[in-house]
């Protein structure tokens, strides 16, 4: 590893601060005097604030996010990943309901030769997080150190852990800011986020999954597109490969949501079986992967033929857990019923990741523990049929009272309609970009 | 003096802040919990540094503007002015370079019967505090009590103190924040700063003195004229009567800037003498001030007679200073020497400003001490005749050390040219408003 010089230069804040405010463009030192002062504390929170919230309002231009990238990169340590055997390739999602496609995307490519270094995040609000979903492996351990990362990424291929504090730094101190600041929802500050950390992590080929829906982050095709289109020449400019698909996210993705309900249905689809959604979008992620690496083969035929499970299973050993180990069940399960008969007509991504949450799967602070057992099984998917009375969801949870709280914010996600939807099933993916 | 109430509604201060970065209008409430809400340190510095950028970038309705008025004066304790036996009426300066009209416009207006009743705050930067300017006087003193300001205010007339911590405290801690974060010239933060302290201070009458011109914090009439009216709307709605004068500020206000300088140029023009355009803003406000407080009264005859110079003996006298006292002198004076013969074309009141400041008049950081002997003398004011080595103007310091400080600022603010300018003096008012 190695540690980012810093800057020499010298600058007022409020004059930066001014800058922004009034639409200027900040300079490369510009940005890295503020980036390394705010790591340091000598510029409070309060001037980055109002800095943020200028971004917010005025934005960035393609330099200047490549300048923050650069200075949250060089806040900390990069990963050195150039004497592996194996060509790096990681895969980034912006978040969605249901969304275990790392368990099986990992491994899956990994089988075929490829390193996949993926630092995580935890949970935050209606979408999981891939590390408490692992954590409901008995055993599993998700802190490795930077030795350890690479010597599994050199002999399984694939790692799934947390991002150690160490790396970008400024990203970690940002993000706490921008999330108490509503200065998220910002595409300078979301790209250079992202490929900050990937760029610290030290991948060579990067594949966005950036969602699309009610249930994503991005509402709407257009704004994901753009958001698509600045990581991708973002990462591009920092020397990665980067290519982005959209893939929808109104519905969850395959029929789990939660922790340990999610791991179950990621080893069914990586032992050839899983719901159709789910191995779609693994699939075409696993090839754009494949293909970036510079690597050759088929992706469902490593899903049928046991070597993308026997990458996992090794994954799963190596970071201490027991892969054949039963997973925690929830003390209570209760189903809800259909009002009456026809064919499921909605089914919303964000109340079922909201009700999970509500369950006890999620976390609305950082520091709050998760339950590995609590979750949403969709048990019907739209355009399926449903008699009266059919179940349509399992809601698993240890705390009893909160069924209650997941059945209010479900009320009005779940509709039965008279005929089945005339509309073919969502794409996989909607668009590549790059 | 009353204690305003806490409001009972909770928000969520992303909401808010979300609320204003996307252009909506908040809501009384909503307005009011947030300033109690950071008054009472629930919401943090950085929130509320992101809500102001928000504010500065997307602008505040009227009704927002008088919401956050009311909600500063509801954070701390009003005074309650109606048992005095005087009409009560006030000046506000938004602060110009040798601005010491405070001084004679006090007593000036008490003489004819009003109670004006000035609470100050300190000088910060290029502009000088009329508390440092007083504070030259030996004895006298700033901090008085509630009781001792209305007690003044019924014997004498007119009392210039320093604003107690119990007034608007919510205004004293956004002030700070704003100041460090690039949102203090946003016309609905200026316009509720203010006025928000008129109102807590208790005053039924204001008359404002904006400032327009390169010396000034508005250097654009147009700017000035919108922050005047924004002013004047919120006064009136807020139930003062309230006018607006916008004066020139691109030259020094009178020959003297500094503190016991000040204060000399003030009691000559108390005397019946002073510079022409100090005594003709002194005149045009209080003209205003006294047509307000429904007082009738010849403002010249009352600085030639005497009766304004025996309300300032009387107001000094009552916050224990002396007013026959010497003044401070400074241990060191150099001249500014004319390098060629010719008319002063220009003397630019900011560089003026900043050159008394260099030479100990006035401070970087509240905490700073200011010196009393400390200023400028403008021997010749622009329009004047020079000959080539005559001295132009008189640097005032204890330390010798900050003469060079001064001379670089000064460098370029003083021009010398051949013929004496066409224009006429510049008119004492530019324009009234309200």
């Amino acid at each position: 590893m190695t540690r980012g010089g810093s800057a020499v230069a010298r600058f007022d804040a409020v004059d930066l601060i001014r800058a922004k405010r009034d639409g200027r463009v900040l300079a490369d030192d510009e940005i890295r005097w503020l980036v390394d002062a705010y790591v340091s504390g000598s510029v409070p929170d309060e001037q980055v604030a109002a800095l943020l919230m200028a971004v917010y309002l005025q934005g960035m231009s393609p330099r200047e996010v490549a300048s923050l990238t650069a200075a949250m990169v060089a806040s900390g340590e990069v990963m050195d990943l150039s004497h592996l055997s194996r060509p790096s390739v990681d895969k980034h999602s912006t978040g969605g309901v249901g969304d275990k496609v790392s368990l099986v995307l990992a491994p899956l490519v990994a089988s075929f030769g490829a390193a996949v270094p993926q630092l995580s995040g935890r949970g935050l609000g209606h979408t999981g997080g891939t590390l408490d979903k692992l954590e409901a492996i008995p055993g599993w351990r998700s802190t490795l150190s930077a030795a350890e990362v690479l010597a599994q990424l050199e002999s399984v291929g694939c790692v799934i852990c947390a991002a150690g504090a160490t790396l970008a730094p400024a990203d970690r101190k940002l993000y706490a800011l921008r999330d108490i600041t509503a200065t998220v929802e910002s595409v300078p500050l979301i790209a250079s986020s992202i490929i900050s950390k990937k760029v610290a992590e030290g991948t060579s080929c990067l594949v966005l999954d950036v969602k699309v829906g009610s249930g994503a982050f991005m509402a709407q095709r257009d704004q994901a597109a753009e958001l698509a289109r600045a990581m991708v020449e973002l990462g591009k400019s920092a020397g990665m490969k980067v290519a982005a698909l959209l893939t929808p996210m109104d519905v969850p993705l395959g029929r789990a949501v939660g922790n340990a309900v999610e791991v179950i249905e990621a080893v069914e689809t990586l032992q050839g079986g899983g719901p159709a959604d789910l191995v779609e979008v693994t699939v075409a992620l696993a090839e754009v992967m494949l293909e970036l690496a510079g690597l050759a083969g088929d992706p469902r035929r490593a899903l049928r033929d046991g070597s993308a499970l026997a990458s996992w299973k090794a994954m799963v050993r190596a970071q201490g857990g027991d892969p054949d180990a039963p997973l925690p069940v929830a003390a209570a399960i209760e189903p809800v019923l259909a009002e009456r008969a026809g064919f499921l007509g909605r089914l919303e991504a964000r109340a079922v990741g909201v009700a999970a949450w509500r369950l006890g799967a999620g976390r609305a602070r950082k520091e709050d523990p998760v339950s590995a057992s609590a979750g949403v099984r969709c048990l019907v998917k739209p355009g399926e049929p449903v008699d009266k009375g059919q179940p349509l969801l399992e809601l698993h949870s240890d705390e009893p009272s909160r069924f209650e709280r997941a059945r209010q914010v479900l009320k009005d996600a779940i509709e039965v309609i008279d005929d089945a939807p005339d509309a073919p099933p969502a794409a996989a993916v909607i668009e590549r970009i790059g």
